[in-house]
């Protein structure tokens, strides 16, 4: 299992990844899946991966060395513009579906890659996108801020309520961090160390780009106090005040 | 969708259930979902379902009614213990498979039940069970006091983070709404009203039975105090302290 999450804010971006990947629950390793192509002042593009290792892995390959299709050899450190770089992408998922999908199919094992592709080139305007298994692809709106890929549910619920596209970047990346918590907690597929990035609009460079795992003071602190607040939370709001049944007690 | 919670704790148990159900975006109807077999001092059951609504009605509609199997007829009113009663739906979810199984599966639709089963019955024990859509099932006991059906994603980290097994009675009950309204946040397929129940260990009777809609002032002030408090709770975790970049900046 995997979790990603893309936040696009106001004041920049925020990409957070974990490292678990799993064949089986006896076969648990840690592989990289936030990937970082930068050219301080000229582009800043990250790119986070889910679902089959073998497929994500061939398809950032493709994307790091370049691939030859129809409009010629490109890579993200030479694409124009972040549209291009998510047609790229796009296109290097269906070529290594084109090359492997059939032979996974005849293991039945489903051919399942997902991508989140953030950043900013040259003019352009920061960016984050989705693609799909089939190359396809959306983009994060003012409407909706982020995008999730793999487990994407534990983590949704504080995202769909706190994250809007005028939060702080700071704030964002703090609340990605409690969605990636919340999706460890109870999914045992997810889980450190997790990768990050964050960069300011207009910046074309990363501000941040770190590893955090399981030692790192301010994570775990942040563990501890939304644990608390949570615990102080449910315990603040009064009792039910619900008593006897207003209901019929038949079946139907 | 549906999303059902069995909260088992020491004092006694509570189910919710919300009541929305849907075939396609585009029919969206309102079904009940938790019955109640309750015969005040002698047994007081609760069953809420999940899945497929035909098979999920056509299963409470045998166990209401009876059916004759190779044990005789038997209902939930005539059961003489939980265990029992867990068996008895057991085999009306095999039943039903047997008559509808195959047909629903040629015309592709998925045999999916899953059903909860909580109560006590005469000198037996305060019991929560799930059923399995081959007729199976579980108990939840101290180490796992709840359990869930149907939509479980979006609710289960409130629950995983604080239901114990010597979780307060009316905390647990809270704390299954609010399980309830993350789930509803985030899956619209998960909807008001929503019915619940709570009974006291030991007093072979149900102390709640009542069904919340949307104008519920307690609900909604659970609704709004929850959200208020985890903005409060996020915002007075301090801002990550991340600088730079920790990190080469490859790909690999």
């Amino acid at each position: 299992m995997t979790y990603c999450v893309g936040i696009l804010v106001k004041d920049g971006l925020v990409m957070i990844a974990d490292t678990r990947t799993n064949a089986g629950l006896d076969n648990i390793s840690t592989f990289r899946k936030l990937h970082m192509f930068e050219v301080p002042g000229e582009r800043v593009v990250a790119v986070a991966s889910a679902g089959n290792l073998a497929a994500a892995q061939a398809v950032v390959q493709l994307v790091s060395e370049g691939f030859e299709d129809e409009t010629g050899v490109h890579t993200l450190y030479t694409v124009p513009s972040m549209f291009a770089a998510a047609q790229l992408i796009g296109r290097a998922v269906q070529q290594v579906f084109k090359t492997d999908g059939p032979s996974m199919e005849a293991m039945n094992a489903r051919f399942d890659v997902m991508l989140l592709l953030g950043g900013q080139i040259g003019n352009g305007r920061l960016r984050l996108f989705q693609i799909y298994s089939a190359g396809n692809f959306i983009k994060a709106s003012t409407d909706t801020p982020y995008l999730q890929i793999g487990e994407h549910k534990y983590g949704k619920p504080i995202l769909d309520r706190a994250v809007r596209f005028d939060t702080d970047l700071y704030d964002a990346l703090k609340l990605g961090l409690i969605s990636m918590d919340s999706t460890m907690r109870s999914n045992l597929g997810v889980g450190m160390p997790i990768d990050m990035m964050v960069c300011n609009r207009d910046a074309l460079k990363s501000e941040i780009v770190q590893r955090i795992d399981h030692t790192e003071p301010y994570f775990q602190g942040l563990r501890q106090s939304w644990s608390d607040a949570l615990s102080q939370a449910h315990r603040a709001i009064p009792r039910p005040p619900y008593t006897g049944n207003s209901e019929a007690q038949s079946t139907d």
